[in-house]
């Protein structure tokens, strides 16, 4: 499907859409896990407990009135609350190494298909972050896998994070269009629906390993999008580029 | 000269730094000039003209308390005070025909070294902008310009103009450093001089036609910094890149 209106820039969500979490989560848990003698946990599902928390603390943060935070203050706090369902007292973790594994989020993996489609989308529009994720997570992810962003822009820069409206128009404004002429491009239906609701074109791709083939929690938001592919380098080319 | 301490990132000041704006907006305004039929005027005093309320702008936003508007908005109080100083009314001008002339701005030609210097730069360290230009512009000037930029901040993205010190601090807390680990990159004493005493590190590179051979206007500001260079291709290989 493709619409036939062209955006005039594209803004991409970033965790799951651009890079795989969960599998370097998982492999870098693993290795810590290990580090702190508890091998027995499995990765897998403590990657996923990490990653669980991240809606909740979403709307936590937009409710509570918070000072904003940014999302790695928000990853070390999910971290240690996934160790203690565990039984594992974070206060007892050597320090360094706490922020280190904290800092797996900023050395997550791109898709396989990410760095040839960003770059052939790139060729022809602006590329953008829209994400929650703040500015040196994403500057660090993306020299460490090559991810050739015009601009980080997103939660951090906004001022809101996602699904918080002002995320979505705020961007269109820092670009200097109106909210109709960016596109979002997501693989989870709940943000491409807030992004709709503000007026942005929608791109849909399909990522179905991003939860361990578990299903997407925000799958009851899907609807017909003006772009749906399977990969970044398929909307590249249903974009003509 | 060179710095036993090298930075963590590298952050550039752009109009005169990067770009050579005088050539670019004394062309471009010659071709304006000419098509309102005042090819007459001095396009280059006419780019003087324009960029010299420069300071005076960022002066009176920062304290006029009024409400933060981007550098475009400015550039286009500026275009239209300079056509009143030549005795040309503004609202006789074609209105596209003005919206693009203020656009000259985004694509301002850089340096000949520019390009190189940056890239051999940021194969070892982040750069990004710290510029009181807005994101559109920037965007639009680093993608016509080849700019490799890892990201894009400043003036709108810490809401501060420079010199106020919040520009460069906040932009040393969006990359997650402090400010001695932040270098800052700039053709001026006075910017060079702000970031200094907010703590960051400085490298100074020599532009000595920007103003087309007439002095600086911050030349008073002159001290010795961590680096001095006559390009950024010698400041890359001063930095060991």
């Amino acid at each position: 499907m493709s619409a036939s209106v062209l955006p005039k820039a594209l803004a991409f969500d970033v965790f799951g859409t651009v890079v795989d979490w969960r599998t370097s989560i998982t492999r870098e848990s693993a290795v810590f896990l290990a580090t702190i003698g508890r091998g027995d946990v499995d990765a897998a599902a403590f990657a996923d407990a990490w990653r669980g928390q991240y809606i909740a603390a979403m709307i936590g943060m937009r409710k509570s009135g918070r000072a904003f935070a940014v999302l790695d203050v928000l990853h070390r706090e999910m971290l240690e609350a996934a160790l203690r369902e565990r039984d594992i007292d974070p206060a007892n973790i050597d320090a360094g190494l706490l922020e280190d594994w904290n800092r797996a989020w900023h050395r997550l993996d791109p898709w396989p298909d990410t760095v040839e489609g960003l770059t052939r989308l790139k060729a022809r529009l602006p590329i953008v972050t829209l994400s929650n994720g703040n500015v040196a997570l994403l500057l660090a992810m993306a020299r460490r896998g090559g991810l050739p962003w015009d601009a980080i822009l997103g939660a951090e820069v906004s001022g809101a994070y996602k699904p918080d409206p002002q995320a979505y128009l705020r961007t269109a404004e820092l670009l200097g269009i109106a909210p109709g002429e960016l596109c979002l491009v997501a693989a989870h239906h709940g943000d491409l629906a807030a992004a709709r609701s503000c007026g942005l074109l929608t791109a849909y791709v399909d990522r179905p390993t991003e939860y361990g083939g578990a299903p997407a929690p925000d799958a009851h938001y899907a609807q017909t999008w003006e772009w749906s592919a399977s990969s970044l380098t398929e909307l590249a080319g249903m974009m003509g580029y």
